[in-house]
């Protein structure tokens, strides 16, 4: 268990670059993502950046293959479009290596957007397919240093978040949810853990990959730790023991940094690196330039709005790609790429057929904005509603359930 | 109990400079304690570039008549030389408001030395004197950050240190010992105040208070605050509640750069500033240029040192203030101010008379070097022995009652 012993080197080559490069149009980094473009950030060139690969055709049919079953339209229809190490992961998986999921999600606000629940969604879909313990981590501790919330108001919305998330249907038995100001104090193995990875990793690094400056506060310069420790499976004995298993992490791409900085460490710590898979963001309803935003009420259809809200929010607020005028609309057609009502149709439409259809139709110009967006409201209401009936289940009994540190039903070796 | 929101502001006033200013010619940090005089680091500069205060015979003679009895030998005889808001708490103390007491020590070996020692006596003078609860820190997260040590090792190194601390006579109604990477997983409340102490401090202020670089760690940056944290009572909920009560924090003067971030950051979240009370260091036998240090082995007198390994470090390694022939040393006499031998009776002889008429004895060539230092020893051996009789009876059991999370024999408010 004695981790080797290296002193933290300068300079070690680190996979990618800080999303942030002045000569770039899109900013990407955990804290602003952000475009020029309509049809926001261009992916291919993120990748490119970041150092990660496309998640081609060859990679879906294998991942089918392996899993037994089709992947899941967001993997499908290439919302999930990049990785890291995920042939490798499923070599494993197919040499009869157990494995482990890990996402999770920061806490700024009492009610999460429907953009939140795509890492999950596909969180779920995977732990379903490979039947495989899943750990989701709110860094409550990070919101409380980033924005102007006392480390109540992170905890209580940590608590919030966490009920939305077990409404998304994750099984009690399979899965752990903590938040990092409460877990931090309940598990020795944890802060341990953060320490082995701080002492590797220097102001330098992380300065590189994050940005950090000399004006900021010491516990953003140090925080990296925090997120990077649970891809360690020691940092959770009561679930793996002193196993060092593989961990395969769905996140935003815009996390990607955190587990760039994982993956240079793992190594050093003993442990296989992190494997990503990786989400394009969902577009505010203003447009595809920034993401969804929790604290922009207008840009984000929260899982608490009703249905009227939903209806109102969208009709007002959703960018449209179509014509100024109805003459040109039928004659030139629309834009789906940078249509807000289509793309929250590509997340959330469950028939490929019919989405197809849908987005050839606009194109051609059959099909009208204000009817694109009756679409998308007539899909979306039915979906945050389901949300909210399973939500009103899930009480403080059953939250505590998933937070208590446990035994899951695995046995890991 | 939620703090006020404040962000962290840089280039706040802090009291007092960095130890390392390239003119002095004594460097007093946290990490490396030397001189280029004999007679070790200069106090009264150091008093004035640290920005604390003297502590005077006035303050002495107030401290015994609060305190109700005379104050220990270390404290008469100038050991403890310098505070801080000594006075304002002795006002709080009159005015029967309760404080409690914190210090702590950084286990880099499996045995403590004297000079260890000498926080914890007057540490345990204050406790006995005052009857108030004590908090004692084993900064073994520290340890593993700065030295080529695993967890696992300094995690080791502070339950052996906890035992010699236990020896020492603590009552364990009154005192609780913790380790951070044990105790950070045991209690929220800890974690949570880090991260409040984080958000308050910049990596400018770290870089000016303890001089950190860019190439440093960020476990080394972030550490300050695990450091500071045990100076807010709330860091002991089940000690104290949610109440703020003042602190007193005996600790040799290298210690004071985190406590000066302390009372920068203790305002603005609601807490009284810690008062302090520094000691003088315990010199190397070699001389005072440098401090004891239990990483040379030649420098210390171990704990676990046998009467002959303590006669034989002395007689050999112990610097002498003597003159190089017999006929020069009584014709012009020792130097008491640079003579190992001499310097260690003044942190344990317990008679001031006695050690008096040695000091004059010395000055005037009656006394030679090998006589002083046969007193040393003779004073020192049943000192050390009598420790380890008493270190014999720490069991496992004890040390894991003073090291359990647990209420004290106090009503707090």
């Amino acid at each position: 268990m004695a981790e080797v012993l290296i002193p933290a080197v300068e300079n070690v080559s680190l996979e990618g670059n800080n999303g942030k490069t002045p000569e770039e149009d899109d900013i990407v980094d955990p804290w602003t993502v952000t475009s020029k473009a309509d049809s926001g950030v261009d992916y291919d060139k993120l990748i490119k950046r970041f150092g990660c690969s496309h998640i081609d055709n060859d990679l879906v049919k294998r991942l089918e293959k392996v899993a037994g079953k089709p992947v899941h339209p967001l993997i499908r229809r290439g919302i999930f479009f990049s990785h890291r190490d995920l042939h490798l992961l499923l070599n494993m998986v197919e040499s009869g290596k157990k494995f482990y999921l890990y996402t999770g999600r920061g806490p700024s606000s009492d009610s999460m957007h429907l953009g939140h629940l795509v890492p999950f969604i596909v969180t779920k879909w995977l732990q379903e397919a490979f039947d495989v313990p899943l750990v989701i981590q709110l860094t409550d501790d990070e919101k409380t240093l980033w924005k102007d919330l006392t480390i109540e108001q992170s905890m209580k919305m940590a608590h919030e978040n966490a009920k939305d998330i077990i409404a998304i249907g994750f099984d009690v038995n399979k899965t752990f949810i903590f938040a990092n100001l409460d877990y931090m104090g309940r598990c020795p193995a944890f802060y341990q853990n953060v320490i082995r990875i701080q002492k590797c990793v220097t102001f330098n690094q992380v300065k590189g990959i994050f940005g950090f400056g000399d004006s900021d506060v010491i516990g953003k310069i140090g925080f990296p730790a925090a997120q990077a420790a649970p891809a360690f499976s020691t940092t959770f004995p009561f679930i793996f023991g002193d196993n060092k298993l593989p961990v395969l992490i769905p996140c935003a791409i815009d996390q990607d940094p955190y587990f760039r900085m994982t993956r240079d460490v793992s190594p050093r710590l003993g442990f296989p690196k992190p494997a990503l898979i990786h989400s394009s963001f969902f577009p505010a309803l203003q447009g595809a330039k920034t993401k969804m935003s929790a604290s922009e009420a207008n840009s984000a259809v929260f899982l608490t709005d009703t249905a009227k809200q939903i209806k109102t929010k969208i009709n007002k607020h959703a960018f449209s790609g179509g014509r100024p005028t109805l003459e040109e609309h039928r004659e030139l057609g629309g834009n789906p790429d940078i249509d807000v009502s289509y793309q929250l149709l590509r997340f959330f439409h469950e028939d490929d057929d019919e989405l197809e259809r849908l987005r050839l139709a606009y194109i051609k110009g059959e099909l009208l904005s204000g009817e694109i967006k009756k679409i998308a409201i007539e899909i979306l209401q039915p979906i945050v509603a389901a949300h909210q009936e399973r939500r009103k289940l899930v009480s403080d009994e059953i939250l505590k359930q998933f937070m208590t540190p446990r035994k899951l039903n695995y046995e890991v070796v």
